[in-house]
């Protein structure tokens, strides 16, 4: 059959190791994808290039509009933006979704009945970056929420419910305090939520709502919610399900889409074979179902879940008693 | 003895059902305090001032300067602003403190060593309340952090740590995005840091480092951070202990300080008798503290304890196999 062509990026830190096992793994399942090698990160950064990213790799993102993306590394400092978001915001990838389930008794969790999917609005409120040194000692940032940007991400997050049966759309807001940002988003959120009648919908001040997805999470379906809610929350979401190194992500735009581990570039561990593949994999599984390689991405599932299954687990499940054997990352893809 | 003048205001909702409970007990306990009752929220809202609080309560908080206050409700919609927030900025109450402990294996919690306490800035970040309706499709709010305000809270932590032999005080930020208003805390949290030497010091990344706190919590001691990330983790913190029922709070200034629950008027539980009155009371004891009367704090404080392990609950922490008596407000005060 003819391949899709995907632009595939293998990141900083970790992100070659779980690159690597991750690529290998689909290419056993038989998914039929070409990959576009683009850099962007650390070596691109060394280059002189502020921005983390060359002209070249934003036209390969341009006409694949398919990205399998590894962690990477922004620089500190002032000077440098996240190259993360520069991506969502070049790409206009506006909806974040992040399922967060537990696999008990496969991997340990105080939650073992949790299955949230976090839809994250992925381009606006305080990621706009917009920030400003009103003197020496007041610093300011601006946090944005505009009607179209909250309709797109609300209305995905039904049509998500809807395409995968789930039965209610929450959402968080913390329109007690901004009562015209947050107020808007809520409001957007009560208007959309009118054209899926068959969907329950409720809505949570994020204070409250966070700690009972933190102590109930079972309580909880889809919840869509403002940009940096979303941040700490799909965290907190996936570590109490299991480990933040198990949750993957689809960022979605109308032009493209990207998908990604949710976790970072963990520089500490790069280079020693232990890092946990599992983010990214599950972010490449999302991907093989939105290029229509449905089947390709239930083998490469199956064939996870029964690692998981089997005990075979890298450090950051590894739990005694509950774990069988501990492997690093190409074990893992071996397995 | 002469008695100590203290502000109170029974607030809303369930607000005079745990305020009477909690003076009730105060009394039982000997404490030399006099109250001078203001009224605040709904039924001054109610009379038309837009503010939900009089000059006259001011002229009583500003004699004071010791504030029990239960909790209110603030109209909804965009006229009125937050009144919990008028008083703090009012009062420049610049740290909340909140302790979350959990109390296994009298009260049931998944978490059953935490003993976590939050100070989270009180008067800045986006709680500052400073929003604008760019167009009809694009609203903003302003975030602010200052160099004077953060160092206060966190000179506040250290001290509150060193204080009560606490060993670790954590930071948690969003500095990888927002370089200069978080940034600006993390970097005063460093320099802060380096005059307590004996205490350690920690940062991370607000999203993983909830995500730890979720799932973790015996890792922290005292955390510091910004207004909104601890409005939302202390929610997270007290709810995993345990129930946000049980958490009380100091807000701390220069000039006064005010003591209350850290959870809401509750509006539906009102009039019932059934409300867990334990979040304001926990207040009252750090209220005695401060006032000079600990020995009074700890003899209510032991009475609480004991009434929990006794486990006589109240409908938010009952559970079956874990509480011996389900009861209401009133006669958990009597216990
Ligand atoms: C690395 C960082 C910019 C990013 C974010 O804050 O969105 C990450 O935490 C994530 O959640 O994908
Ligand atoms: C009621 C609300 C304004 C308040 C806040 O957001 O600070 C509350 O949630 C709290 O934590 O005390």
């Amino acid at each position: 059959g003819t391949k899709t062509a995907i632009t595939v990026a293998y990141g900083d830190g970790i992100g070659p190791e779980i690159m690597t096992a991750t690529l290998r793994i689909l290419e056993a399942a038989g998914a039929q994808i070409e990959p576009h090698v683009i850099e962007i990160g650390e070596r691109v950064y060394a280059r002189g290039h502020t921005a983390g990213i060359e002209p070249s790799a934003w036209d390969s993102l341009r006409s694949t509009k398919v990205f399998l993306k590894a962690p990477i590394t922004t620089p500190q400092g002032g000077g440098f933006k996240s190259l993360n978001v520069t991506i969502r915001k070049g790409l206009g990838l506006y909806a974040n979704v992040r399922p967060c389930r537990s696999y008990s008794p496969f991997v340990a969790t105080k939650h073992p009945v949790m299955d949230v999917v976090i839809v994250r609005e992925n381009e606006e409120d305080l990621y706009a970056g917009i920030e400003h040194r009103q003197t020496d000692e007041v610093y300011q940032c601006l946090k944005l929420i505009s009607r179209p940007g909250t309709e797109k991400v609300v209305r995905y997050a039904f049509e998500y419910a809807k395409a995968n049966g789930r039965k209610k759309v929450t959402c968080f807001t913390k329109d007690n305090i901004m009562k015209l940002t947050d107020g808007l988003f809520h409001k957007v959120f009560e208007e959309v939520a009118a054209d899926y009648p068959d969907i329950e919908n409720e809505h949570w001040i994020v204070d409250i709502g966070a700690a009972k997805l933190a102590d109930t999470p079972e309580a909880f379906d889809v919840v869509v919610l403002p940009n940096l809610y979303g941040d700490i929350l799909s965290d907190v979401a996936a570590q109490i399900a299991g480990s933040v190194g198990l949750a993957g992500s689809a960022n979605i735009g109308e032009h493209g889409a990207m998908f990604e581990a949710i976790h970072g570039s963990a520089p500490r561990r790069a280079g020693q074979d232990v890092a946990n593949p599992s983010g990214l994999l599950l972010g490449a599984v999302m991907m093989l179902v939105h290029i229509g390689q449905g089947d390709v991405a239930e083998r490469v599932h199956n064939a996870w879940l029964r690692t998981l299954e089997d005990g075979v687990h890298t450090y950051d499940i590894f739990k005694e008693g509950v774990s069988r054997e501990r492997v690093g990352t190409s074990a893992f893809a071996d397995a």
